[in-house]
């Protein structure tokens, strides 16, 4: 597949991500998340890539004033954050959200509480694995951090006992979860929690993410790191 | 005006918040979000206390399993989130987002915005003064995290640079983010982002807001704190 750059227009729906990351990342550039929707939606999309000189620049902060990926585009608009992302590509789409209101209002709090309730808890564990290893502070922080996460995992849990998905049914909501929990992979603070393993095992397991993470991963994989 | 308990049944729009919080919180409580959204809305609502017992009980996590607040309801439909809350108040009412598709995206870009890319880093910082004073992990990590902060806000800052709101109007999206920003208030950090303070200054001088925060905050100087 042909990748576009920050100076390609665009014609259609497309996805902006890195150019090129880390190999310890791979699988967890939040590109993945729309990847996923589109896959879920059955809807095409092309992939534009933003180098670390685009990310800092005026003209990309106009699309992202974080300098962060993903970007999503249609002729006419222009998104960040991957949560509103696929709350709208999820409006006019039964397979990522029900179109009654109540299910509509259900999807959204549970993609806010993916982002808001749990994801702040994983990335502040996550980080001591993958940034601070060795540190002093990281070491005296890491059981109040980590009890703080297994709190929320634990509700979590609970929640999900006897259901297959957050609201019922499959839905964006999922795939910001699962995501999240994906996350702690170099972790084993999930094998705690075998409801939540289970959780994350059976909406990966999904074709639509099977392909997204090929996809995701075929471009970092072919990528070459910047010159230094 | 009356507060309702847990085993009241609601009659109409109805926010659940806590029944007793301690001084140092008082005005950052995110019921505060809610209100101050029926207020520009100008809605009537009433107001649902928990007790510490509620929150830890299997009825009320059915509600919020969390076992948090706030909690939205309305006939036929119970919300947590107060990111989701604002955005379903909010699909109806042309005072906390527009009406067309591209509006409604952006406000809700927005929403995620301020609860995934800015409150985690400043719930990281806010916290070191909070609850972390004099410990050794704090002084140690408190650069690094103040780093981050200043980078976000700088963002932001500059995204705001010439208006006068996140989307260009008054959206559900000022809501979250100006109480986002003022949980820094123990700390002098804004002071180095004049647009900023001009933003929060601006949005909290809002009849609607001035009106939430009395109410919020009639509501915990009149509570009694629980008995040990």
């Amino acid at each position: 597949m042909q990748t576009l750059t920050i100076n390609d227009a665009i014609e259609g729906p497309t996805l902006t991500t890195l150019r090129w990351v880390p190999t310890f990342v791979v699988g967890l550039v939040r590109d993945i998340r729309v990847r996923w929707a589109m896959e879920e939606a059955g809807r095409p999309y092309a992939v534009r890539v933003v180098s670390q000189e685009d990310q800092a620049s005026a003209a990309y902060r106009q699309q992202q004033p974080f300098g962060q990926v993903p970007v999503y585009q249609e002729p006419g608009l222009t998104l960040f954050e991957s949560g509103a992302i696929l709350l709208h590509l999820a409006r006019d789409c039964e397979a990522l959200m029900p179109a009654d209101e109540a299910g509509r209002a259900h999807t959204t709090e549970w993609v806010v509480a993916a982002l808001n309730s749990i994801e702040p808890h994983v990335q502040n564990f996550a980080e001591l694995d993958f940034f601070a290893v060795g540190q002093a502070w990281a070491e005296e922080r890491r059981p109040a951090l980590l009890e703080r996460l297994e709190q929320r995992l634990g509700a979590l849990s609970q929640w999900l006992e006897g259901r297959d998905y957050l609201t019922g049914r499959f839905s964006a909501a999922d795939i910001v979860m699962t995501t999240v929990l994906r996350t702690l992979r170099k972790s084993d603070v999930l094998s705690r929690f075998p409801v939540l393993e289970a959780y994350r095992d059976r909406c990966c397991a999904r074709p639509a993410f099977v392909k997204a993470l090929a996809d995701h991963t075929a471009l970092f994989e072919a990528a070459t790191p910047p010159a230094r």
